[in-house]
């Protein structure tokens, strides 16, 4: 199957029409149009942009990696000599705004620590570029509602970095839930997490610059797959916290546990932890059932249903994720992770931390139906 | 594999010892030597006794249907016919404690609605029978109680219907858990529960009857997966209910999740349901993973783990299961499903109740680390 072309050759095929009536951003901006391939500039040079995104940016047809922020000096030359990168398009947190000069950055992609989240994309915003931010996308809801903001006032698009949109066996689930494939939800489970062990000194274990432990860095993606893999927002979420290695987590969560209701009936259960490896989404159903595991790792996801296995071509989910970015902003195709989403998974993750603290007292959600969800 | 069979013979093996020096109850019992095997009267004839218990009773080596206990008249010609069961081993309600002058009955299987397990058990008990007790135990712990009180007092055997401790599958679970072969466990999660929609008139939804829905009914099952799916009993308890049909589920629970801590810091989850088809144990460890799925249907159970698939012989459940009773009583073989487990997992369902009607708050409980343990 290739739906994945389809899609983007359905993506350009409407541009076509939606460019020449309805593109005042676009137009805003300048010299989109002009460009064949929007230039990128990575902020946060750990691994996440060295063994994911930089690859991926090889083999992107909308979008290129133009650029590179770094707080580490001795990082510039070697990303300069492994990708080519001019000597102009090397910046440091402290030049950075000077970004705003440079035509060949289009969009400035944050992939710091949490705690810089919110601040790296709102001088993103306001240097002029498109953003896209990481998972979590901040600290809490009040600097989610800033970049929003910042975005808004300065005419520049906002994704998240949530690949898995882009991601087949992703999308096939939405289809699932789209066309009710399997009828209506009435059960849906997922598990992202993984075992840390070795590493005390890294900075997701530092609650000032994570925010947080298993839950803003695992758990936003169980609670993505319940949201897509329903189709809807929650209505309350109750929660639970265990810990079982204090010395080694000493100021972020372990492992979190915690239960949704949504409106249609249908409810879902979430665990993430930093002490499991598990990487699931389950769904149960009035006529069958489906499944994908893993559901959240960068390696191929893999999927099975009542009615038989799923098998998808295997791509980069990166490359996919950040050419689907780039064709938002080129073709006006649709924003599959706008800044909403990024806010709402935070607004359901601050109501976890609440229900804990409230000894798993449930939490009202109310979210507006589609609230968060995809512009297309 | 035949485990079964090497564990059998282990038994019978063992017995050689364990007759010369240790048996007082089997001598005590009188005759129970000198038959080959013992003879079974069920208590209520519904579709557990009539599809399942029924048809294993022709292919038990050491237990046979010797007679019935029921409540409908028509039924009693039915089962004289096709058992060939003598008329005087035919029993109702209100005579069936004369039960006690008759030698060829050597145990009560009670297979009737929950709030009458109590009575017909302590009434089995005191006319000198050995007792099997149909899950949940009871109504309540206090009944657990009283029903164990009454097997202590009359010298008799008493266990309960838990036949997947008989069953290769869950026997190979518990050896994983014993001999680590994953290491510890981490996580472990269980789902039971099965879609009710068209039988509103049945007992199981009448809370008079029943003491409680899906968690009475299936729940049962997940608590177990967990407790010998970590091979301890859990020190705490929280819990949360959903509801999407009152008007079918108008006195009984229709879901319910709970979430387990155990002594080792591992931790786990159960989903149970009238409203949800889910049939599955799985644990996270240290060293991979293993699950069963189904884990608790009379339908062949299967089951896989991080080294590979589990393959073992088919046969009857409830078979195993009466013939290790038997076996329990005849030869002293360990006792795979004792009362005190029934009334543990009893105690675990009022702590449950108690934390959702106290808002998910968590519940300790308090039990020595091998109380309800199989004798084994």
């Amino acid at each position: 199957m290739d739906r994945r072309k389809f899609n983007s050759t359905l993506a350009l095929g409407a541009s076509g029409i939606t460019l020449a009536s309805n593109v005042p951003m676009a137009c805003a901006m300048g010299t989109n149009q002009d460009k064949k391939k929007l230039g990128i500039a990575l902020v946060g040079l750990g691994g996440y942009s060295t063994y994911q995104l930089a690859p991926a940016l090889q083999d992107t047809e909308h979008c290129y990696l133009a650029g590179v922020v770094t707080g580490t000096p001795e990082k510039e030359k070697i990303w300069v000599n492994k990708y080519n990168i001019p000597k102009e398009n090397i910046y440091n947190y402290d030049n950075f705004d000077s970004i705003k000069d440079n035509k060949a950055i289009d969009i400035v992609y944050v992939v710091l620590p949490n705690s810089m989240h919110a601040d790296f994309s709102i001088r993103a915003a306001r240097a002029g570029k498109h953003v896209i931010c990481e998972k979590p996308m901040a600290m809490n809801v009040e600097e989610c509602d800033a970049i929003i903001d910042a975005c808004k006032k300065a005419g520049v698009k906002l994704g998240m970095g949530y690949r898995l949109h882009s991601e087949p066996y992703t999308q096939e689930v939405k289809r699932f839930v789209r066309e009710k494939t399997f009828g209506n939800i009435r059960y849906i489970s997922a598990d992202a997490g993984y075992y840390s062990g070795s590493s005390p000194g890294q900075w997701r274990l530092n609650r000032k610059l994570s925010g947080g432990g298993a839950l803003v860095n695992m758990g936003v993606y169980a609670i993505q797959s319940l949201i897509y893999g329903t189709g809807e927002n929650p209505i309350s979420v109750s929660a639970q916290e265990f810990s079982t290695r204090p010395a080694y987590f000493k100021e972020t969560d372990e492992t979190i546990t915690a239960q949704f209701q949504f409106d249609s009936g249908a409810f879902g259960t979430i665990m993430t932890s930093h002490n499991v490896n598990a990487n699931r989404l389950h769904a149960k159903c009035e006529r069958g059932w489906f499944e994908l595991d893993p559901a959240s790792t960068y390696i191929p996801l893999a999927g099975r249903t009542s009615n038989g296995g799923l098998n998808f071509k295997q791509e980069s989910q990166q490359k996919l994720q950040m050419d689907d970015f780039a064709m938002h902003i080129l073709f006006d195709a649709p924003n599959l992770a706008p800044g909403e989403m990024g806010k709402r998974d935070m607004m359901i993750v601050e109501a976890i931390y609440k229900s804990i603290s409230e000894d798993g007292k449930k939490q009202a959600l109310n979210f507006e139906p589609a609230y968060g969800f995809s512009d297309g």
